[in-house]
């Protein structure tokens, strides 16, 4: 059991720390660690935000631990070079077409959410984000355009197998849960999103057990506000999703408690080879100070050992210690609470 | 002052036809008024969602007012011919580029935000959103790509112009208001955003009084429900627009009282070329039953005088007698209370 540990920039290698020092303790036979450098750390040291070795160690691990990218140093570089661009060249190098992004207030934080507290109550969704794909990765450009004018250009499309086996992800999702399966695009005014509609329809033949339906993203983004009960799974885009999953993990109100995972096509002897990581970024403003709460990178650690090592009951030990740790009051600054990073793991190992 | 009523389907009768007797009541010399049909209820009268007399009404007019389009006995209907491509093919014939859409909480109204009240009070923001550019109406379709698949395809595109032009708009909105400008683009990953960006640093140079932050879409999500009050004029793409005015609209909470302005570069002998329409849809469900709420029509036709006819004084009459009506209690059914349609409509032109 492979794993590479990219900590990154910011807050990132303070959270890593932690969660791997939770994995250690766990006493997981064969597990093997290596570290590579990432983002604004490994443009300051090798020249590039994701050099080589670096993909070459992520490409033979079973996981990537990954803590966050982005350094306002770095600000003023060419698009190409900034931090940011290190975890997009990630996803398309490694084909991690599917985020897994679960939003839901944990028991007792419901004060940390903007929503009101009756509507707070009802979140608890799985965003399913293609990743690979969408105006993210089409060609692009600046050009003259034919009135002699500057023109930004993106090529958004998807094809059938893009969506095809995402929506495969999220209904196996759904599936399995008893949940609801919302399907979210802008069928109204894109092609892309007929495309995706209609793929998703014939995917759903396969899955009679589970209730789909559509919904425009603009209705979408209103109803995660308004009606959160309503969503269970959400199939997405990767633009829509960009947007949908913050907009969910804004509604938590506890961006330092969420994970995710970036799921590939490729199955490994343990289980599919993924990247995870906290959806919080590297937060350079408390960076080296010991005050970044490590559970989301943690919690991370545990949808990992879930999806690429199933090892399911040890992911669960980890999600109950850190429910444990939040229900005595072991909270970051972040949650209203006092304690720094190293405590807060050593809360969580001695609850394992 | 010709106005072009176009009520469409249905609640958008009902609510138009209470704007329009608020307009009549305030004796306005030279208002004429014609109506025209779109949507469903044009298609099942003329085979066409906007047929062309109604393109023509509405080019010979100084404004628009629109009441919704969206009816589920058109649902199977091929995409260029369902309701909603009235507007689109509204916007993109009659060059309304710029599409003003006010979200704030009203007074004594905060209860029915999905936000936590302290948070609510806060969220008073313009969106100025680009409403004939972007993926919306670049070149689109559905191909077999190169690996023999079905594709569906859609370009993004901005020109310089097109951003300049509602950069202006939003520009002059944040300098005659004192507000800070925001504008939203996703340019680390679109180009389409990094051109944007370029333009609207240019013009700010225009405007030295005024303070301007760029902030990703996504974040800007996540602000709206977490940070509204960090929000003045927001400044905004089609598409990001479309997501993040109605997420701004739900955060309200009272989309039954928000109305909005599409404006075109045409002036006319008395203002600026527009089109006015509530927010919500054509709600099917209560359609013809008196129980819509005509505020957001009645706001809309607010705005109409302000944008149109230059008549800033009357817009504030119309603005002034919808809140008095809303202190006293008149609340349609969307806002818990139980007044219909002919009552809050009576009730507004009582208070003019
Ligand atoms: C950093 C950025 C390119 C990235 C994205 O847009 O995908 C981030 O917002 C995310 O969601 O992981
Ligand atoms: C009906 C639809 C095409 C339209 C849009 O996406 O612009 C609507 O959502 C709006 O915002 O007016």
């Amino acid at each position: 059991m492979k794993i590479a540990v990219l900590p990154g920039d910011g807050i990132g290698p303070e959270v890593t720390a932690e969660a791997v020092a939770v994995l250690e303790a766990l006493g997981l036979p064969g597990l093997t660690l290596f570290t590579g450098d990432v983002g604004g750390a490994a443009y300051h040291r090798h020249g590039h935000p994701l050099p080589e070795e670096t993909l070459v160690m992520a490409r033979a691990a079973d996981a990537i631990l990954f803590g966050a990218v982005g350094d306002p140093a770095c600000d003023a570089l060419e698009r190409h070079l900034r931090p940011e661009q290190a975890i997009l060249g990630l996803r398309k190098h490694l084909g991690l077409f599917a985020n897994l992004r679960p939003a839901r207030v944990f028991a007792g934080l419901e004060r940390l959410s903007p929503l009101r507290a009756d509507i707070a109550t009802g979140l608890d969704m799985l965003i399913v984000r293609e990743l690979t794909g969408d105006v993210y990765f089409g060609a692009k450009g600046q050009r003259t355009n034919d009135a002699g004018e500057r023109e930004g250009w993106d090529a958004m499309s998807y094809a059938d197998s893009e969506v095809r086996r995402i929506a495969h992800v999220a209904f196996r999702a759904a599936a399995s849960s008893g949940l609801p399966l919302i399907s979210v695009d802008k069928a109204n005014v894109l092609e892309t999103s007929q495309l995706w509609r209609d793929v998703v329809v014939e995917v759903a033949a396969e899955y009679p057990g589970v209730t789909l339906d559509h919904m425009y993203v603009d209705n979408a983004a209103m109803q995660v506000v308004s009606h959160p009960e309503r969503f269970g799974v959400v199939l997405t885009g990767n633009l829509f999703g960009d947007i949908l999953s913050d907009l969910a993990s804004a509604a938590v109100g506890s961006i330092g408690l969420l994970p995710s995972a970036s799921l590939g096509e490729r199955e490994t002897e343990f289980g599919t080879f993924g990247l995870y990581e906290p959806i919080h970024g590297s937060a350079p403003d408390i960076a080296g100070q010991g005050k970044a709460n490590p559970m989301a990178t943690i919690l991370s650690a545990a949808m990992m050992l879930r999806h690429s090592f199933g090892l399911e009951a040890e992911a669960v030990r980890i999600e109950t210690a850190v429910a444990a740790a939040l229900a005595d009051g072991i909270l970051g600054g972040d949650l209203g609470g006092s304690h720094g990073t190293a405590a807060i793991g050593a809360a969580v190992r001695e609850r394992l």
